[in-house]
């Protein structure tokens, strides 16, 4: 293909929102342009890029036994309704109201549509394990589109989903996916950070996630300089520093020694280093309780049991009677619309939010706004405490059950309790692990020392289980002709991040340098003027590897020799081959051929050029495709 | 492939809204599945079947010089709204708010999108003709979408757009894409009916349909029963049956002998029927007449010249002055958002209203309510007449100036007027072709016998000139440096429909019979009992036609054979290899192969059966392909 039949506009200039390599090269390559504000339209050469990810992961995932099919991209409004979702997804989902009024979305995950598929056609076991997948596009209506398609509005997901009989049968299918996506990334180039939810030492894991190092990732993950532990912080846990005492009574009894708990003036402190200079104690000694408001909260709080009497795992948390619960369609799960929790921890430790999050099976949790800390609390902002404190439900990080001798809020300005117990003291609602783990805490597996990266999530395997199988009533018949309901799996990775990814790892400071597997073109040609003898070497050279399958572009423009190497280490093709006159009349006619990644070129018999670069670009593939 | 590794799920019955074959067939075998009205998923095999289509354009529209881009599927409402199609699209546009309340639309087609890509770009003649194509996802809000993927809501097109700085260059396109559908129509084995929008009498045609027959189809066309004239009754033309005058004088010269016009008593006379039995008299000697209300109208009433001096070509139309006239958004053409129309044709003829609005250049024209025409004309419906009518503009069908002595309405109850004559006693606003034509009507081109056909609609070419480019600002330097806009043309294909009409043409009444082409498998396998020698001859023919490139489907379900045989026929794969016990126990080892086309099946030596089935499969693929 000649560069001046294509389409490839190639820019010295970056847009001032293009802060990351990938999306800057992405542009300058003309290979994306931008439609609006997290919208992007794929240029020729980026294109053929997406294609061959997009080919990549097609072939492992039929090789993987799973099946294409291809939904729609808009879908209905009430599918999203009974799975609870229509609601739960927040401002993300992009709604649409149909000229009859009826309600559609534009899909950002398709846990339905499959789900609805699957159920109107299963009906025996025999049908199952199922697994089904496609390529398409999908939408999140993101507050701050930013990074290019790294965090586009539009994008193309692959999405998997499965179905089984039982856990057996999901774990099988769920390690088949995880194969297929180490292939998958290994066959882009890609370094990719696989970060299981829970910690091997807990056993078996429910969640993988795929990461890449990225400056300006969404996740920060904790890695152990010793072993392969790697978590998102969201999930990752620590190495216990301390010995926490899960029950009240024998926290109560290690307060035997402490003294008894007392009121302290502390004027004009504020902040907990303050606290800690003034007390001269250190913050490890101090319980730090912050106030939250939490959104639609699934957890139970009443203190029933799963069939409505008395005597749950949970006692009845303080003021939840009085909380409004309801159901925010039908058949969705009941949920406290607005609820607000006191979060105690260990003064140095801060609270995960996203922990705290998952254990309410809220919406979303935010720190509360002053106004009702002051209203629950009875005090200003600063002097919150677990002790007395009945208006909501306190819940401990398990750090405070090993506290026995601790400075915390009273509940009263300028105020706080010196010598507080836990047990003795104050007993939390509920105690759990909401700490943030970071750098320098120590390996939950080994005990090597944790460090960050950010890291941006390129694809993610999940056992989902029953959550949508079940709101959805799907079931099938077992052998014994019982009606039974499937567990399910799915398996996301995003093509535009991938994309992005493969530039990110693999480019320099001229350009993008594309492995041979994701390259828009495997070999360019560059002849230094295209006439006379170096054209006609340049278009049989260029008719002769594409014989051989190899792709090519030749830069038949009309521009000085420095502008065309620029623009061809800009583009990143693989292999660059200059054809000029002066090599073309040495007695041994040459060309010119250097490795995009490499910085010295060599002379190549012009008359072997061709099997030549056909054998390097086959190795290259077969490396990476291995 | 084998059939219980797939996800063929196959049905006897048919729903109830499936009244067309390819519907009912692709639901049958297990091709798509409904997710709502208009929406449709496609299952694997539906799936393998549309990938083949689709990779046909893709190729075709590469050899044909045109790039293949991606923008997104959710586009900007602000380029909608530059073009002016934001409102003249009405309804069918589905348009979204995103969470900050900017507007955007889900894309019915692109020509925005590409065109103002294209303007970031453009800067010089020398990147122009410029080609470019996708393949992606479409959305129009049918008010009755039906015949299953025929005409969904959601769909897939190929629609290409290109660039040019002349009509020599955007004509060389135009034939390249009109020779690129007719090799992508065939090579899907489909006999299109291509349809030029004006006749070749007229001289080059700007605009090419290419349509199938179908029963059920949108479009009426008017072929020729002697040449190969073929036009959509949107814009047939017909061998004059009368002798226009265009001039309102000669038209009067041609009145000379024709009795004064007179008003008559026509009592309790409603129809054109009765009146012509009243009057003993034809309905060729009638001028009917319509009331129309039409909406968005672009045509120019106000009798001004395009510098607005008066002195227009169309003089001042009656009323026009009173009407309202404003853009429906900044730098949209203004239009009048309601204006009615009378419309007078010879009594035998109908109103073409597609031609009607055209003329216009309105967004819509139908029929004024009773109200209306009593308010405008004065008189209940059934009186109408150009004689006398100066509440709004008259537009006379060309049929009417060849009548003077004819019968129409006198705008009075019970009246009508005789011995009425163009010229002499009325002269309309405007003279125009609005007549529908019909089957028995003459051919325009060799005075031939038009007949009907149903059709519909599978791809459209067609030259836009400046329509998008002038509305949304694109310009170019040309040689000598000065600022040109470039004209455009527009390639669109729906791939739903057109395997779906592949399905049309290509069945029995037990199932589709596929095309090798667009055939989901090449050959499917049913071995009597999948057991014993039967399952390992089917298991090696199976693996010896994959090595050859052969696409296999393996139907090991352990079914009766009938069931079998049955969904084999239904499922339209061109070849079946029935594996049996008895014929594998002959002296020479044998198996039955059978073209779905066909009715007999005969042996074939096991061994040979690979090699022999291979070479059928690939001179059927050359064949089409050719």
């Amino acid at each position: 293909m000649k560069v001046t039949a294509n389409f490839i506009p190639t820019l010295r200039e970056v847009p001032a929102d293009a802060v990351i390599v990938s999306h800057r090269l992405m542009f300058r390559s003309g290979m994306i342009r931008k439609l609006a504000n997290g919208l992007f339209a794929y240029l020729p050469l980026g294109l053929r890029s997406f294609r061959k990810i997009e080919q990549i992961i097609r072939e492992e995932m039929n090789a993987a036994g799973s099946l294409e099919i291809k939904p729609t991209v808009v879908v209905p409004g009430e599918i999203w309704k009974e799975s609870g979702r229509w609601d739960a997804m927040g401002d993300a989902l992009l709604r649409v109201k149909n000229r009859l009024g009826v309600d559609f979305a534009v899909s950002p995950t398709a846990e339905e549509a499959f789900t609805s598929l699957v159920r109107d056609e299963l009906s025996s076991y025999r049908q199952l394990p199922l697994s089904l997948y496609q390529i398409n596009t999908k939408y999140r209506d993101e507050i701050r589109p930013r990074y290019g398609v790294m965090r586009g509005r539009e994008f193309v997901m692959k999405d998997a989903y499965s179905y089984h009989t039982d856990d057996k049968s999901l774990d099988e299918t769920y390690q088949k996916m995880g194969r297929a996506y180490r292939r998958i990334f290994k066959r882009c180039g890609l370094t990719v950070i696989p970060v299981k939810a829970d910690s091997g030492a807990m056993g078996g894991s429910g969640s993988e996630e795929f990461m890449v190092e990225s400056e300006v990732g969404d996740n920060t993950l904790l890695l152990c300089k010793a072993c392969d532990y790697a978590a998102n912080v969201e999930k990752a846990e620590c190495k216990l520093d301390y010995s926490p005492r899960f029950s009240a009574e024998i926290a109560a009894a290690a307060a035997a020694s402490t003294p008894p708990i007392e009121k302290i003036d502390t004027p004009h402190v504020k902040t907990i280093e303050e606290l800690c200079a003034f007390l001269k104690t250190d913050a490890k000694q101090f319980i730090k309780t912050l106030i939250y408001k939490a959104v639609n909260v699934e957890l139970d709080l009443s203190g029933k049991d799963a069939k409505g009497n008395d005597g749950g795992a949970l006692g009845p948390a303080p003021g939840a009677s009085k909380l409004e619960r309801k159901s925010p369609s039908p058949g969705a799960p009941a949920v406290y619309p607005t609820a607000f929790f006191a979060v105690a921890i260990r003064g140095d430790l801060d609270v995960n939010e996203v922990k705290l999050a998952a254990l309410l099976k809220a919406g979303e949790v935010t720190l509360a706004a002053d106004a009702d800390v002051e209203r629950l609390t009875g005090a200003p902002v600063g002097f919150a405490g677990p002790v007395g404190l009945s208006s909501i439900p306190v819940i401990a990080d398990q750090t405070v059950t090993a506290l026995n001798d601790a400075v915390t809020g009273a509940l009263a300005k300028d105020l706080h309790y010196a010598h507080a117990a836990y047990g003795r003291d104050f007993s939390p609602w509920l105690v759990a692990d909401v700490r943030t783990v970071k750098a320098g805490d120590r390996c939950p597996i080994c005990g090597g020392e944790l460090y960050e990266k950010k890291g941006n999530e390129l694809g993610h395997i999940f056992k989902l289980g029953y959550k949508y199988t079940k709101s959805m009533n799907v079931s099938y018949l077992d052998e014994d002709g019982k009606s039974r309901i499937p567990t399910m799996g799915c398996y996301g990775i995003g093509l535009d991040r991938t994309l992005a990814s493969v530039i990110e790892e693999h480019h320099d400071d001229a350009g993008i340098i594309w492995p041979m597997t994701v390259a828009p073109y495997h070999v360019i040609i560059v002849p230094i003027k295209y006439e006379g003898a170096a054209k006609t070497a340049a278009d049989d050279l260029a008719a002769a590897l594409e014989k051989l399958g190899v792709e090519v572009l030749l830069d038949d423009r009309n521009e000085r020799p420095g502008v065309k190497f620029n623009d061809a280490d800009l583009l990143g093709i693989p292999y660059r081959v200059v054809v000029g006159e002066k090599n073309l009349g040495l007695p041994q006619p040459s060309v010119e051929v250097k490795r995009r990644s490499e910085k010295e070129n060599r002379l190549v018999d012009v008359s072997k050029a061709a099997d030549e670069l056909a054998v390097l670009v086959r190795g290259e593939l077969a490396k990476l495709n291995s």
